[in-house]
């Protein structure tokens, strides 16, 4: 299967589930926060689930998820550059049966997607929050990705629940910086935090992401601290655990 | 300086700061939670600040602190027998001057410690709710020590937060299958997290201690999340991160 490629695209290869995925460096590639967040999703094998990734980005998440379950996936994307990738890098793969991309507002994520009726999300939303005066990229495609200039953190989160059916599952990576005001988010939108587990840089650091399960109406008390991740060692090279993840 | 001890007391050293403290196995001696409290709590060394210690137990915590702050020291403990000990430690350290034990029902606190006056709280709460059916320690003072049988978390958090400065500092040891429920009245009561520290057992584990720092009424963002601390090592032995907090 051969796919066109535009501008300055390129074909990289997913190397822990040996796929191919189109990607831009003034577009859009992803980061090891989306391979962090596949890991952690713990999603069911068979094919009768629903499973969701929101902020889709170039599918990254759609096309490592579709390798560990038969069920279809959905993933939601907002800028019609990122879908088109997604959906090239679907037939090169030849998962377009699977998996379906969705160009969509999150905020019109109900017209798409019936409320209470989605087993698993998943979502690496954007970080840093917006305002007129913060320091953005001037590249739009990946200033969209990555502030919250077309959806916010409250947003996401609210869409998520809405989707879920009651006890299903939601996976997000995010920063701790903003933590207790995710936390918040979650107990207003009635998802109970299950397992959380921080990724540090290295060690003797500050943890800059956090892996987070919730459950859609779960009890209060049981949280779990997963162990925590390294990134690197002293000399700057992936961990095993970390190599694990990203090359299989 | 001598003392005298009653029934199965003995004086233990407290290692770190070469002091001497008066234990008991059937009604307390305190865990190696107390000295990660210690470690994490961050006081000011000069003499004009106030600090408090709430759950005192044996007056562990007043004692090390002392040894780290020329301020003055509160500790605020309910069983007599437990305020009893922490006195004649006291003597037997001779810090009587710089550190006082009330004996006191945390709900009377106010009547104790105006409100808005404390610089700096230090906690070591109860932390396993409490009901008709839970299990208990069958001795007393060691059930009221790690129960929530007079007191509970919510009340901890609100007298904490009564007796703080605005900007003022706490610093809490407890379990991370209550944090959801402890950020929650955090929030209520206008404690804004700052650091959080994990405790794991040893590599590979599920956390099963948490320190936090919250500062009252501080912004919503910049929550830090320290370095992970280990307890032991594969062979049982403690990590020498471990072994300064405990020996100095």
């Amino acid at each position: 299967m051969t796919v066109k490629l535009h501008g300055d695209e390129r074909i990289d290869q997913l190397m822990r589930y040996n796929l191919q995925i189109i990607q831009s460096k003034s577009v859009f590639s992803f980061s090891i926060d989306a391979l962090l967040l596949d890991y952690f999703s713990n999603i069911p094998s068979h094919g009768r689930a629903t499973i969701v990734d929101l902020c889709s980005g170039n599918g990254i998440l759609p096309l490592a998820l579709s390798q560990r379950s038969k069920s279809s996936i959905i993933g939601m994307e907002l800028q019609p550059r990122l879908v088109d990738m997604a959906k090239r890098s679907l037939e090169l793969n030849d998962l377009s049966r699977q998996v379906e991309i969705i160009e969509a507002d999150l905020a019109d994520a109900f017209n798409y997607i019936p409320k209470d009726s989605v087993d698993v999300i998943t979502c690496n939303p954007p970080y840093f929050e917006w305002s007129e005066t913060s320091q953005k990229n001037p590249n739009e495609h990946l200033a969209i990705a990555r502030h919250e200039i077309h959806t916010t953190l409250e947003e996401v989160i609210r869409i998520a629940s809405g989707l879920l059916k009651m006890n299903g599952r939601a996976f997000f990576v995010y920063r701790p910086s903003r933590l207790i005001e995710m936390l918040d988010l979650f107990r207003s939108y009635q998802l109970m935090p299950k397992k959380l587990q921080f990724i540090y840089p290295k060690k003797n650091c500050e943890s800059n992401m956090i892996l987070v399960e919730v459950i859609k109406h779960g009890k209060k008390s049981g949280l779990k601290i997963l162990p925590p991740l390294y990134i690197h060692d002293e000399n700057g090279e992936y961990l095993p655990e970390i190599k694990e993840i990203i090359y299989g």
